[in-house]
């Protein structure tokens, strides 16, 4: 029996062993030219700063449960990769970012106006890699696989609307279950869904149903997220690489403080949502709503209810893979289950 | 033998009726769904707004010019408008602006964050409606009009980082082939270039010579630009939808600033130069560039400039359009050199 923390490594090994093979595909793939300083150099920031390469590995790892040489899948989950850098960049002016990954975000480098338009490069980026490595895929899968990849950009695209106009208008009676349809669209889609999906597609060549995977996929991808909100809030700042609480001072609706809301009495219930009218929370606000989530252990809560989004994800993990073509390719998916929520990065 | 007046009218009427074929095709394509109020909404915003329709014209007579039904052309023109409004959203974020179309700009009216989500929306939008309409072109044509859409992309993007990374980084040094090879890449590939090259594509089935079009559409686009610069300086506000006088606020090197540059004595350059460095020109500095632009007749040599442009855009036309399959369509084309530099808005 190994603890938790043998077991974390022992994945996040697994993760560099794809991330390895995916690196290379993606430097190989950054284009140069001119302007470099203003457009081909900072393009190639976020996607050099090492992540964690969750995404790629589902990808080329469901393309090998299923049956495939995993090598067909390099390119889809290049372009995955990419399509998520491209995501950040907007993400992060979206939301006034500072830090990325242990540095300062993209916009704080180069301006606003720069940050966007490389943003905007590296979403076609990710496109020109998707459609050359659908070449070789054959008419009808290749069609297939550009079909997922546009649904998981509309979806994060919805998602990000919902939040974003939720903090905009200062929306704050929300449950439970509107925080997880907005972690299906901002966050799954794109992070779990569709490199299941698309690794699924290329491994069978477009043969094997999509059903079992896809439930796996959401309730994987909302385990990530939870963790992820509960990390923004209480992880370490060196670790996790973006400033700590930041979650708070966006003003972003995790679970935890929807739980810390439903969970306080009305005065501190009518300060809180005051609060959380005002744009640009000051650190005052960012004290007061840390506070209440503290007072109402909204934390633990998160984080038993990742872990039991998790074990629903283990259960599903054994209906949609229990015929795995390729056992040791679909056991890297599944100890993805633990690692998503005992990460501390 | 007809007045400029009357010529523009009638060219307007031309174009009116291309728009009035593609504005129920882009209508058509515009999705709908939740959430309405933060991204289906706002994103048919620009697109309702009545722009020229010059691209999908030029698209759409193209196709017909080299012997196909302009029918063909219909989604790709779309696309290429749907493309068009994805640029203006993020660059009315990037420069800051106040006015299009006469109205407000899109995240004056909905705020950067969402404005921001919403522009990545309509790029995904326009791929969407380009890769459902290559599918009746046959695969060779449909792999070669999306790979002319995705370079106008690129092109266009490079243009934009070069613009604003002169302004952030202050650069005046500046010649008038600087300022030609801007309008190359940040207007005239996806206005001109890639219209005509993906309508005559879509035309001749692939089979028709592209140089003699792409050096007409060279020209064609940097005389539409400078027109705009003008119009942009010198127009009338209700015609022309923008801010009048935009580009100098927003420090924008046009060929007139350059002129003006050029021709200023030491002091007043010394005095220029210092302003473009500061960002955010107040009233002050937009003041004193337009006086300097005043005194040495830039307006009026920008003007000659482009119809010298346009001269040499009509002797293109000769060499590209001599053999058209279909006079009438070409002549469409032709008659637009005229109206790109005589228009008022």
């Amino acid at each position: 029996m190994t603890s938790v923390a043998t077991d974390v490594h022992r994945h996040e090994a697994v993760l560099a062993t794809y991330r390895a093979r995916v690196w290379p595909e993606i430097e190989r793939r950054l284009p140069t030219g001119r302007p470099a300083r203003w457009l081909y150099e900072p393009l190639a920031d976020y996607p050099r700063r090492p992540g964690k390469g969750l995404r790629a590995a589902l990808c080329m790892a469901a393309c090998a449960a299923h049956g495939g040489d995993d090598e067909a899948a390099l390119g889809a989950a290049a372009a995955i990769e990419i399509l998520h850098n491209a995501f950040l960049v907007h993400d992060d002016i979206e939301d006034g970012s500072q830090w990325r990954r242990g540095e300062p975000t993209l916009h704080e480098r180069e301006g606003v106006p720069l940050a966007l338009n490389v943003g905007d490069a590296l979403a076609v980026l990710s496109f020109d890699v998707l459609r050359a490595s659908s070449r070789h895929l054959g008419r009808r899968v290749g069609r297939l696989v550009l079909d997922e990849f546009t649904t998981a950009i509309w979806r994060t695209l919805e998602g990000q609307a919902l939040e974003l106009g939720w903090r905009r208008d200062g929306v704050t009676d929300l449950t439970a279950d509107d925080y997880l349809e907005l972690v299906l669209l901002k966050s799954s889609w794109y992070t779990t869904i569709a490199p299941l999906r698309i690794g699924t597609l290329i491994g069978s060549d477009g043969e094997a149903p999509l059903r079992h995977i896809t439930r796996f996929a959401v309730l994987l991808g909302a385990a990530f997220q939870l963790t992820d909100d509960v990390l923004n809030l209480a992880g370490h700042r060196a670790a996790y690489g973006k400033e700590i609480a930041g979650d708070l001072r966006e003003g972003k609706r995790t679970l935890m403080l929807l739980h810390a809301l439903a969970n306080a009495d009305e005065p501190e219930r009518a300060a809180v949502v005051a609060a959380l009218h005002r744009a640009g929370a000051a650190d005052a606000t960012v004290a007061q709503l840390a506070d209440l989530i503290d007072r109402h252990g909204s934390v633990d809560f998160a984080r038993e209810f990742a872990r039991g989004v998790a074990d629903a994800a283990a259960a599903a993990f054994d209906d949609a893979f229990a015929d795995a073509a390729q056992p040791p390719a679909a056991a890297v998916i599944g100890d993805l289950v633990t690692y998503v929520v005992e990460r501390n990065r």
